[in-house]
């Protein structure tokens, strides 16, 4: 193999076997032995790639991110409205954690190492801006009460939403994630949408809820609940 | 000093310079080491009190889950509307992170030992009955809308809230956790009061509010606002 070829597979490997021991030790408990020992590479291998346990931690937490945004991408970009692509993308996150090793493990180590970032400095915060600009599409497209303060709304709907995470971590080890987010999503929408759109987005609600809890969440938007 | 007395201030010292090193270092980063010689103990001294760093922590944990129960009782046990106390009770706790160190650093350690639990094994689910018996009481006295399915409105409240905790922690240093917590309950306000109720208790979120900004929250719930 040639050597950029070989140190890519085994950074690769090194990451692999980092999910598997986080995933199942979390941070704290977690030596970097057994994931020298489970990637199967030398130590010197490792510490050519990675300087530390929490480099290794943050690099894991930025595959994830980089995964989630692949998995996401076909939603974000889809025409559908604003705010059904924004519960899909919810549903299919909570979808995600709930199956995918590399996800779920990095959603833990964001909680475990504290700043909530990953190896590229990149946080939480980013995605801030992120429900901003869907909550301002929404509101331009009717789906949300325009009298409610744009920023206030932001806070609000990224505190709440994450805590459908948070919580299932905390309280259910993740299993209940999908039934988490669709109660809050319930109190959203009774909160945000208009009176004309309300048993419009809550039935849309159930249809993603029934989907999600089936395991058979494809990230495709474009076709519409209702 | 008799015996006993010695242990328990050694065993406080302890727990003290825990806070202190865990909470400035997070628990990845914090040593027995740095632990020792902030509390000026000797190691055997340490391990008499605690196996491990994880037990340490978890007896943190515990310490601040205390000292919360003893802040809110106050409160709790006042005769004022069951919502009224829930919200009053999550605007105390929100000033109590921002201030003390022990309930910020429980809350802390919370997140990253990774199981949600301190030593007694007792977790954050505890609360989720809690918060169904206040929601029930709310509705019993008229201030949340009782076509709401209770359970799905307790799973849903809690994550929310805990969102606005856990989001502050991670999007900004814990400094905005009462502005969170306000863009949280407004909402909740909004999809649970009932239309005759929404103008008293959006007042009385403006209320709470500026009071836990001034930093002024008494665990005193008996005053009505309004």
């Amino acid at each position: 193999m040639p050597r950029q070829i070989r140190a890519e597979t085994t950074r690769h490997n090194i990451i692999a076997a980092a999910v598997d021991v986080f995933g199942h030790l979390g941070y704290g408990r977690a030596s970097l032995n057994d994931i020298i020992s489970g990637a199967g590479v030398t130590k010197g291998s490792l510490y050519f790639h990675f300087d530390s346990k929490e480099a290794l931690a943050r690099a894991v937490i930025d595959a994830s991110v980089d995964q989630l945004r692949a998995e996401l991408t076909n939603i974000t970009s889809s025409r559908a409205p604003a705010l059904e692509k924004f519960i899909h993308c919810c549903f299919v996150t909570a979808v995600l954690f709930r199956e995918e090793a590399l996800l779920r493990t990095g959603g833990r180590l964001l909680l475990e190492i504290g700043d909530f970032r990953g190896a590229e400095g990149e946080s939480f915060q980013d995605w801030t801006g992120v429900v901003r600009a869907v909550v301002q599409a929404a509101v331009d497209q009717g789906d949300i009460d325009d009298g409610l303060d744009l920023d206030e709304l932001t806070s609000g709907v990224t505190s709440a939403l994450s805590g459908a995470f948070f919580a299932s971590e905390a309280l259910g080890g993740r299993t209940d994630v999908v039934g988490r987010l669709e109660t809050v999503w319930r109190l959203l929408v009774r909160a945000a949408v208009p009176p004309a759109g309300q048993s419009y987005f809550q039935e849309f609600l159930s249809r993603e809820t029934a989907t999600a809890r089936a395991g058979a969440v494809t990230p495709d938007a474009d076709t519409p609940a209702g």
